[in-house]
């Protein structure tokens, strides 16, 4: 459009040419096989026990990410030579809600299946996503172990509603589809989950850090602690951050928020950690409701979360030649 | 408690023992039999197509109806005497949508036969409720005629999403729980439907008065219009308000806002004529979503249909003794 | 991707199959000849008076348009098989404002040149571009005849701060680019304009109808005298709405808003009626600020003056065979 | 400050040498004679039954003022050769509310005795005021007329909670203040109040004109009607203003908002009728608040009311000279 | 109701079998002895110098406090055979201010006396029920020291407004209800305090933690000196919190907030060791203003100030039995 | 006014006759020569690289600043005595970005040039304000040091949009206006700048400390440094704040918002540190956009940084005698 020098793409924002920024190394999936890192969006909620719009959130954490730009100057470290891959999101029916759980499944396991070395970012959508990621997951990784940065255990019984997000922990390991002793629960709260649900993650020998506990230890030891545990015990690790598991004041917009919280930097340290492991190889960050949100400012930490995760992955090695 | 005179119950408003609000008049149901008009909460909306927190309108439509006075001075009627019975909402089941609304069905089916006096005032909810609620209502009552006021004619096929709120009337009419000719829509508005189910509610012999013509002739020719020919076909006429038929600056909180709407006093009237009529047996507003709203605004407006409705009762000689 | 029948690109809305949306018929423009109508942005807002955030505007009413349907069943009309170009967004310079001015100019000048059959659809930014737009679509049509939908005469001196969007009018008077004789302004308001410039505007032969005058007459013979008067004088009419002109309550995304003003509904019915002149070719809508609208309600009144505008060029027989 | 050409004081807007503001003509009172019109604050509102931030309307209601212009394009009058005094805002007490509205009535009273020539528009607070403002007005004028534009008739008992935002005018009619057939209510609307105090103003036989009667009758008739009945019986007359008259959809900024409101236009009609006569002499509004009000609009509003009263003012031949 | 097993009460939240919330073990008191912990509402906020609206505090207190669990994940602390009574709230004078404040000082005074071992949560309104509140407190329970949070001294003098927001500590030690040497002031900050207000509590003689103080100590310790300078001098200790102690970003919903203030987790450690303690036996939480808050996440830190100090208490082996 | 004891000055907040607040001294310039510290706004944010209010930001740190009090309690110290000028606003351009810009930089130059003794407090408006400022505050003195706030570097191109936001240290760096050496930037982010720009700062020997620093070490050493490295080099220091250093969840109300920021306690204790150097002869403060912010919280760590500054300075000997 050479005649045109002025026109562009609606919404542009502006290019600075000496920047890259995490908008310019994602691109449209176009269906061949995935190498590497690739983005897929679950915009599911309607599972959530109360009101909740986290369906929007692979839009606001897509957009988020877009706008920050590939280096991490305090690490040295530049993504601008990475390619992502942006997935889409998948297709969640009106009004069948184990349908669309479904469907998560199906893909995820079908994706991983057709292309083995795909590295997933999932963004949900509310937790019940997380049945359904983990258990296709499991299905092309083998035995699987999951750290869960969560306020909550989300074991709940499945007679008082069905699969919400509330019940997906239960439903993973009722199931078997991973044990109790490969999951490990960071950053649970008080005042946020029943004694009969601790009692029942205890039985199943979850292992569950407090915010007791993440106050009083080094982050980064806990993870290595955590690596450590599951290591011997299973052939590829699964990250959920459910992202009410940091402070009301810094990740407003969950649908269950409260005080006494994680810091947005203690996750991003122990993100980082985990993205170096090689044993690592999937994400997914769940309960971020744009909604009731101010300024995106919690798509804004689940952006900060992946790009962590993606510094982590660099240092760690990954490459994509 | 005399011993502690400035002691209430915890969150009670001004009294002032010469106002009778319509708080005054409401009382939650004792199960026993109910005389007369009686509210009933559906609070589903995880049917709707786009998101919509249509689930907590029960409870703003309720608390803006309660301030409201019982004293309609511009016609000199007085609802003082009435006793209103409260008789709840509907439980609705976390993750299956078709239970919600079985659940709907079977409480105004069961109620309606147990209670024949009861005139139900019913609270969604998105507009899917409606399928169930004029199922069960026709169950009870024959053969029923609906007048819906409605921007759109919420006819679309099942095969794109299930039954949402924009294919109950698809149902009624495909079950033939209600005949084509027995509904008539009011407030059909430009751009906000396709032809294809224009077409389908014409094959149907609906009756559509759009926008154009509420603006051209007086609503209340058009209620009597719409009385006089369901009068001979029916043995009950039940109304179905969906709030977005009013204007976006009248009524901002529903999810599929847009100019070009009614202006409110011409519901107000349309249903106080509607109120006097002895065959109107039944109301219900739905798609109230106070997620969305400025003020519950919406909810005023959808409080004063329900007062409307009541003014025209008693004008129309509705009474309890 | 049939391997992946649940996949779809990020952000899609829900589809259901017997409905065209405005969305599927707008296409990205690929740069060969336009045929018809077109959709351009030009998101400049810095050259406003006061602080405005009208640069989204484009964004937010291509989102409000996508969103209607293309049937306006009042009229039976149907725009479902005509095909809209989206020729995107003038690139706006950051620090340079008579640059971005400029560049509008350029870009609808070089447009229409090379597309003598376009039909500009011109979606602001604030009211300076209008300077800009009328001395480029002059430039291609003639002897141009301008009807402004506004609250304000907008023909502020140039020397208290340069060409911003208060001025345009006064520029394209003072340039010659206009007469004054050919042009209409519709809405202007009480309180919002001084004496000297209505004694401007006065002095220059412009057709003023104030508010009173739109309260007083039938908005259908304000436009037939108005398209009366431009007729004989010019070869080609092009509609400037600035959305002030409607009524706070209506439009409350607009900078300078106060009561008063126009109704949705007439200017409806204006545009329409204009939309049916084949001399009228082209439009523009300004002053749009979504930072500052209430659920975009500003950018859905601005969505339905386009669909009433191409309502009208269909009845006026506009064709794309 | 030549040596500084850019410095000018903080927060001041734009200015355009040929266009005259409202905020220009308006000065800070210097204590010595006031001629003509004059803004008192009376920023009390920890009067109202509910909760109401309605004390800071006075600063929203004069920023709003200032910011339009002096010109009525629609009756060629122009204010900007007024001199009007803001004479600040009358000091509350934190703690004595009795005290705080005997703060009014003094200063109204000596105010009005030390400046016979003052034409107050008085800019509330809560609806509380009006029994000292009339009191201290009825003080000065001798036997005195309210025209009140007001959804409420306002007698509320004083047992149940003293002199409140809803008893003013029982105290006026109670201590004879003023006499029932003397107060003019406008607008008074369904379900707003109660069957006692309707009977309480008809055996006062305080004349009252329905929302029925305003959407029935022509707004001027009204006006004439009722300065016909109040010119033979009194020796002045204030007009009360509680904003809440008007729809919801377009003053939504007030405590007790419903839908069945007024137009603000018809409103803008009465008082300029009203500004046109010798006999009136006073004018406050009250009930805005603007901790719930959107971008201003009822501020923008009340504006709008004070700027029609005056141009009614200058037609009515009002001169300062 | 068995006929009708999804008829539930009006705006019911989902239950789990196997969670016990907060609000399950609150019940409303039937005006029996009261035994243990029982929540009373003071909704007064007409008294603060700035417009707060406080008065709302109770209820969003009470429903945040409602939708937490009773177990204490950190600590092995479950509430769950708790019985908290819920005394409703104190009723207010709409315009008699210190007519409210002393219902205030007579309901807790009267039912102290009556229940001599209830535990009172007082849920304020704002700051001036402290002086009610401690005096009616110290009329049962004798000498009586008082540990504050807040970031101000709050000792105004009563000349410039009467009983305040800011004057209630001055108030306690003018009349002697407290001795300076019995009050500790816990957070006070930078910027917010005068210095002749600063040198009034040192001639008093009351302690004084400053923000300085809370950032180099740790929190137990100085709750430590506190009740180790209290226990040898009073008969019972009193704990209020004003809630404006806590940093903006975390409690955002005060009146006067600013930044430099306490970290919720340190008062949460310093509420759970005063709570320990059996000579403390009340607590208030003033100063949280809904209507200014984002989500009720003040209230929500309010809520878990409740909990950390039931949590306290049950550790300090108070029991119901 | 004896004679009307209750009127005072529109819009006044509460007097407490023992309270000194900061607006007590403050006092609007008589434009003769200034000692001390004066204010003067900057109010330009057109030339933001994404829109922006920071326009707005001299008023709302304005209003915070005036209602805290004068005294430092941590520190004993009270600037009750003082006399801060202010000088008001910068008059900018309407339309012509770069004459704003050189308004700044001629009335900084001719300010410092006239009244040598001038501390210049500035609050801008956008980043690109530093530009014009440094220079001219190096004219008056010059070899000048900045300590630069920021979690960006800020040396964007200018061929890609002109002097806008992002580009003010490359000007100031590629002028020469200062060297390299002597710009200290602190609290520079991950995700938030490029490569190639951190090469820049690099290559220009620019002192950089990344939040990782921060966050390992002691705030004041690293000012220490800082001012260790400066003062052999420079005649002057000039201190830059970029409010969006501080975290989000603490400053949300910048442009360019993130996690991983600063906590506002640091930046004060810096501050401080700062103001108590006399080499430190200038502050401003840049990017606070109070229309995206939340209950002015950002103004108000605004406002704190200034106070923390006026307690250095005076904690360093700085007297107006």
């Amino acid at each position: 459009m050479t005649q045109f020098p002025y026109l562009q793409k609606a919404n542009r924002s502006f290019v600075d040419r000496e920047v890259t920024k995490v908008g310019d190394i994602i691109h449209e999936w176009n269906a061949s096989n995935i190498r590497g890192v690739g983005l897929l969006g679950a915009p599911l909620s309607k599972s959530s026990i109360s009101h909740s719009g986290a369906c929007f959130a692979p839009g606001t954490i897509r957009k988020a990410l877009s706008g920050f730009s590939t280096y991490a100057i305090e690490d040295g470290i530049d993504l601008a030579e990475w390619d992502i891959q942006d997935l889409g999101d998948i297709t969640m029916h009106v009004t069948d809600i184990t349908e669309s759980q479904n469907r998560v499944y199906k893909t995820v396991a079908s994706l991983l299946k057709e292309n083995p070395t795909w590295l997933p970012i999932i963004l949900g959508g509310d937790n019940s996503i997380t049945y359904p990621t983990v258990k296709g997951f499991s299905k092309a990784k083998g035995n699987v172990g999951v750290i869960q940065f969560d306020a909550h255990h989300d074991v709940r019984n499945l007679m008082d509603g069905g699969p919400s997000n509330g019940t997906q922990f239960r439903s993973l390991l009722e199931t078997e589809t991973i044990e109790g002793k490969n999951l490990i629960q960071v950053g649970i709260r008080n005042f946020s989950n029943s004694k009969p649900y601790h009692d029942y993650v205890n039985k199943k020998d979850v292992t569950i850090y407090t915010m007791k506990d993440v106050r009083n230890k080094k982050m980064v030891d806990i993870m290595k602690e955590s690596i450590h545990t599951l290591k011997p015990r299973v052939e590829s690790i699964y990250i959920s951050v459910d992202m009410d598991v940091v402070d009301q004041s810094q990740a407003p917009g969950c649908s269950a928020i409260g005080p006494g919280g994680m810091d947005a930097v203690d996750l991003f340290e122990a993100i980082t950690y985990l993205g170096e492991q090689p044993m690592v190889e999937g994400l997914e960050i769940v309960e971020v409701d744009p909604t009731v949100d101010f300024r995106d400012m919690t798509s804004r930490v689940a952006a900060h979360v992946i790009l962590h995760f993606l510094k982590g992955k660099q240092k760690g090695g990954l490459s994509f030649d």
